[in-house]
């Protein structure tokens, strides 16, 4: 949960930097670099000082010895668009060594501006008939198969139990399995083994592509039946999610992928927090489910990390639904227990190739088992005494 | 200059890691990450995991200690689009801690797919008029501006001489001086300047918004006479500057600008090479003019990492057209001729704020005195004999 709040109807902002002496010039400087980018002893109107330029609300040091600016800007410094809000908070000062946004609040006038998740957890559960319990996601992959397997795949799958099949964020338009040819067949395996099977899973395919298609594959893939669409919110922009959100014809969920977006959270000296990348942007966007990588698998996240990013997708942000954390990046079935505890019931487990050892169909169905009895344990644990 | 080539039709990329002794696991877990992303056991295909997975080529200890792999990937991996591209050169290993996107070289099959920069240097000259010095550049700011106070703001500068005036990158669509109308007035206030001074001014708008009005921005901008646009590719995606690079009734420069993508730059142990993100890949996208924070400016960055993106701007690309690198990020007129003589005439200088102090329009008279001195300076410099 956020530890500024926006009640002045202000965005608030909290950045970390190193300095000692300066610490106020520097975050002085960091709100007109933010906001002006102009020399503020040349700006002549005092409204324009005192309205247009972010402010310092404070600034004190933290027990790690970095500077923590508190700062706030004006909603109408933003227009109502995402662009220029992510170019605000951090566009320019990305190029400064050191700072980092940590923490951010926005008033209801600025939500106000967005449409925020149709679905979120419960839009989400509901499409997919998963009440109580984790979700279970998956992408069909490796890049290179030919349309017939992945779609095999998918079948599979979808027959297994899992709730949300998603592209592999690799699958784009290559003549392995072009874009159109993959959605059809794809879609409609999915909707076989829906309606043989009694399931109800949902397919996102990865609509990520050339900037003069997003529209036609949206609608191809709508019409194909897809449930739902994934961007890459790091390659195509964080507005394309808020565009697909706000579209009445698009009454799918939405995924975001984080690919590139690790430029951001590398650092613990740089960039943006990953609560906030991860969590609170793309559910500001109006994304229904975000990937990140969980603890422990190929990415090395910090527990806290995803602890952060997952209460993100959750705690309060105006009248936005909660969103579905979708840790993955490595995950294992052996792991599931482990991390359905961690997060509890309001997640969507990603485990990828680890699916495909053995029996597709038998591990899909093995992997729901898990889910529902790490549920079932997790029950167990909330409600016995503590003797 | 790129060190590697791709004379053997394949993408070429170098990375560099921290590890020791599993060097070559690591190199050969980062091929899988970025294309196949799936247990490379698991594949029973012997065409899939020798002909798709990229192929480490070798892996070497630089004298820093960190590990240097050159890698290739196949041309069919990426299906001909950008945003794929992207994630199979750094999304996924954007995760990884530690690496490092070094060095890419592409095969003349990959730049085919793509238009390239319709102008670069010599189309840009050729605009403004500005033969054999270097271009100048600046911004119209600060926001909160009226258009009003924006337009005369052009006015003047566009009469002083300047060649390319761009949008402040905070510009968006505020109430302060709205999309249209502000682009309307400056646009407007250029062509007249330039009819009573016989100047050559090009005003370029960000027309970086939400998704569903780039087309709407982009036309708007160019029926108004704006004779250049401004992208963000780290906010909206390079693809955009593909799309409009490709785009036939987009008949004017591109700007590219780095809000953002400082995320890629801030560390030298992770990210992508200030050379590449600035350089390689907008001037790929194509993009004739690319926007980065010049050493000892408000930025820090370093003189060699800004030889290095200068030379990406121009070093061979296939058939593509050198582009102008624009140094900026509190570039101030006491170091016109110092930056002038770093970069030679192939640039295109961005003074910001300073140009502000005193009057405008002198002001940018002798910016362009100063550009065009430092270039006499630097051909007698060069021409002397080394007595």
């Amino acid at each position: 949960m956020s530890a500024v709040s926006a009640t002045d109807n202000r965005i608030h902002a909290v950045y970390e930097f190193d300095g000692i002496e300066d610490a106020e010039q520097v975050a002085l400087g960091l709100v007109v670099e933010e906001t002006i980018e102009y020399p503020r002893e040349l700006v002549a109107d005092q409204w324009l000082r005192d309205e247009v330029i972010g402010r310092v609300e404070d600034v004190s040091c933290a027990e790690n010895g970095r500077q923590v600016a508190h700062v706030t800007y004006p909603v109408e410094d933003v227009g109502g668009e995402i662009p220029q809000l992510l170019s605000m908070l951090f566009g320019n000062c990305s190029l400064w060594p050191g700072v980092r946004l940590v923490d951010v609040a926005f008033p209801s006038a600025l939500l106000a501006m967005f449409p925020g998740p149709r679905f979120g957890v419960a839009g989400v559960r509901n499409m997919t008939g998963a009440i109580d319990r984790p979700l279970l996601a998956t992408a069909i992959k490796p890049l290179g198969s030919s349309t017939d397997v992945l779609a095999s795949m998918a079948y599979e799958l979808a027959a297994g139990g899992i709730d949300v099949i998603k592209d592999d964020q690799g699958l784009a338009n290559q003549s392995y399995a072009p874009f159109e040819q993959r959605v059809a067949h794809v879609a409609s395996a999915i909707r076989t083994a829906n309606e043989q099977f009694g399931t109800h899973a949902i397919y996102a395919p990865c609509i990520s592509g050339p900037t003069e298609q997003l529209d036609h594959r949206v609608e191809f893939a709508l019409t194909q039946g897809a449930a739902g669409l994934m961007v890459l919110p790091g390659i195509a922009g964080f507005d394309v999610i808020r565009y697909l959100a706000s579209r009445d014809d698009v009454n799918v969920p939405i995924l975001a992928h984080p690919s590139m977006l690790g430029a951001f959270t590398a650092s613990s000296h740089h960039g943006i927090a990953p609560n906030l990348i991860y969590g609170t942007l793309p559910r500001l966007a109006g994304a229904d489910l975000t990937i990140f990588p969980h603890a422990g698998g190929r990415f090395s996240f910090p527990l806290e990390d995803c602890a952060a990013i997952s209460s993100a997708c959750s705690s309060e942000l105006g009248i936005f639904s909660a969103i579905l954390p979708a840790p993955g990046g490595g995950m294992t079935m052996g792991r599931v227990a482990e991390v359905s505890q961690f997060y509890g019931p309001d997640v969507a487990l990603l485990v990828g190739g680890d699916l495909h050892r053995g029996d597709l169909r038998r591990n899909a169905e093995r992997f729901r088992d898990l889910a529902e009895r790490a549920m079932n344990t997790r029950a167990h644990d909330l409600s016995a005494p503590s003797s």
